[in-house]
């Protein structure tokens, strides 16, 4: 396989954006990640989407992104995995480099969840859970993660509060990213008082309903000719799967495709999670991110809460995690989540990350879920 | 670059199935395939599908497809490319094994047409075309094939019933292929007495709207160990891309993404086009039919019509097309037929055609068209 590196990062605002389309975002993005490599073209894109044929009633992205960027021609095609789509499409876009079919390759995540009526933007997003055995009885996506977050509470005798940190940390970071939707700081207080979306869920443990667009240039590492001294090196791209239903899985308190998916990144790096210098977390909502950090070997099961607590997880910590805002604060517009983190986990090994710079950042993790973790996608960048 | 070969191949029958479910027919036609290849495993799962969403409420395909077939855990996602999602995802399975990250890969491409009202299929369908510049204004997708039929017979002076045998030798291909969906044949007075459904476009003209789902298996060609005698090599997998709106084309009556797709691929190859003994064209509608011919380099500008009139596309002609019924006969579930194509090119490769094998079939070619070929995907098997 040949080695691949990421040499350009684009990112759009994450925001309610009425008065752009989708095009416009991606294009936006995709713009900024060519310029920022210094190239005028590549040799194909892919773009991770979810949701435009819900939403905005646009399917074959691909094509059209590549139209609208001035690449008309090139190979295209998009992913979706759900909420992973845009991870799962940095993986395409580094497989097909890896191949040797292509030297240049742009991976773009975009989407608009507000071009629709709310009802219909949670409906849609249901469609990542199981149509035929979950969604067919009304719950939605956030009641599912309720449920898990419910048990979880029961599990190992924790209250809400102990998921505050998660929240408080990613609105920090925040702050000082201009990309982010939500740059306020909330304090424990803010988090106590919230408003349950469901129940034990809260707006402060739930990322928004929002758009943006995200996208990042690969090359093969052979053809840097040494003169690209921003490349950041892709040393693992791996997706781990699991039921899509939760009443299907053996033990739905343990995330299986992230440890699957984790643990086949680390042996692809030819690391362990000790290594790792920091991680942006699929914080969806607070309990993806306590089981996440369990089932990615960050901490024992059941613990995942106590090392947030702890401070571990803020960027002075000794495993950041969400460092430019997370999906919480930053944003998750869904299909092009992926990306952001790969962009951001780019910022920090760069050392560009501003205010929030990770000090001797030179691995960084990004994992990108689809569903309760049906799938997930994690990658492993070093400088 | 590794070399790629399939070793499986799984077809269901296509047509209304409207007791199955998506992910029935998906897990029927990806075991066959497993079983064809005489495996039990896949390092990997690529799903190509377009409407799940829309017509059946699920999205997130890849895990949920992968976990029926009993492989939970391993990588998977979904792709898109409108009518030819099947089709990259087989580019996508390519580049996963020639990359070397995967030694067995399973691509399986499955759509459910019939889920839905009729209306909201074919409000669905025309996500393919523009959603901003051409379905705004209520076009459907079938009707703007129809300009194109239009404008293309007005500049080369023809009448529909030039088109007429490209339809009467997709129908009289299917009656020998237990897996289409119309096998009873047609003649010349059929096709001239069939009802419109978008002047100058009749049910004759035009693929049906149904159900199915097809899988191939994939393996590193050094994996063979030279004990598997059916095992047919993919010579090139390329994808070419155009604007999705017709208005925005320089040439509107010249598929430049198939012509693009087509030339990538005969270079890969190291093939002209003289050398395909035969050809899955993408013949959604008739009119399809003829300008890919011409754009792939099978006949001169106008002259693709002409190509069929004279006996050229019938399995005992010199470039047999749709040769186990094609879109038009075997049927069309969109996201699955790329698949569907690769499959019937091994059938004939591996001389297992039956009553529609092709003479000394060494070298087949598959296409499949995302929207009027905003996108076209091609690829090349030689046994």
């Amino acid at each position: 396989m040949r080695n691949v590196s990421v040499v350009g990062i684009g990112q759009t605002q994450v925001g309610e954006h009425w008065d752009r389309s989708l095009r416009d975002l991606a294009t936006e993005a995709a713009l900024n990640a060519l310029r920022d490599a210094h190239v005028d073209h590549a040799d194909a894109i892919f773009v991770g989407n979810m949701l435009s044929g819900q939403l905005t009633g646009q399917e074959n992205l691909g094509a059209l992104i590549a139209d609208e960027v001035g690449l008309r021609g090139v190979d295209t095609l998009k992913v979706e995995a759900a909420c992973g789509s845009g991870a799962a499409a940095l993986h395409v876009g580094y497989l097909a480099v890896a191949s040797g079919q292509f030297d240049l390759v742009l991976v773009a995540g975009a989407e608009k969840l507000t071009e629709s009526s709310s009802c219909n933007t949670t409906a849609s997003l249901a469609m990542a859970a199981d149509a035929d055995y979950e969604t067919v009885h009304g719950i939605s996506f956030i009641a599912l993660n309720a449920l898990l977050m419910k048990r979880y509470m029961y599990e190992y005798d924790l209250v809400p509060e102990d998921f505050a940190a998660f929240s408080v940390n990613a609105h920090a970071n925040a702050v000082h990213n201009p990309n982010a939707m939500f740059r306020s700081p909330i304090t424990v207080e803010h988090y106590k008082r919230a408003r349950d979306i469901s129940d034990p869920i809260s707006v402060m443990d739930s990322a928004p309903v929002c758009d943006g667009a995200a996208a990042v240039v690969l090359m093969a590492t052979d053809n840097l000719n040494g003169n690209r001294a921003r490349a950041i090196k892709i040393a693992a791209s791996a997706i781990g799967s699991d039921s899509l239903g939760l009443h299907d899985r053996r033990d739905p308190m343990w995330l299986s495709a992230v440890e699957l998916s984790s643990q086949k990144a680390y042996r692809q790096a030819g690391i362990a999670p000790q290594d790792v210098n920091l991680f942006e977390v699929h914080d969806a909502f607070s309990i993806m991110s306590v089981m996440s950090l369990e089932a990615a070997g960050f901490a024992a099961r059941g613990r995942g809460a106590l090392l947030a607590r702890e401070g571990a997880i803020t960027p002075q910590g000794k495993l950041p995690i969400s460092t430019m805002g997370g999906l919480k604060a930053r944003g998750h517009p869904v299909g092009a989540t992926g990306v952001y983190q790969a962009a951001e986990v780019v910022q920090q090994l760069r050392g560009e990350a501003g205010k929030n710079q990770v000090a001797n950042a030179h691995v960084g993790m990004a994992q990108s879920l689809g569903g309760i973790a049906a799938n997930a996608v994690t990658h492993i960048f070093v400088n």
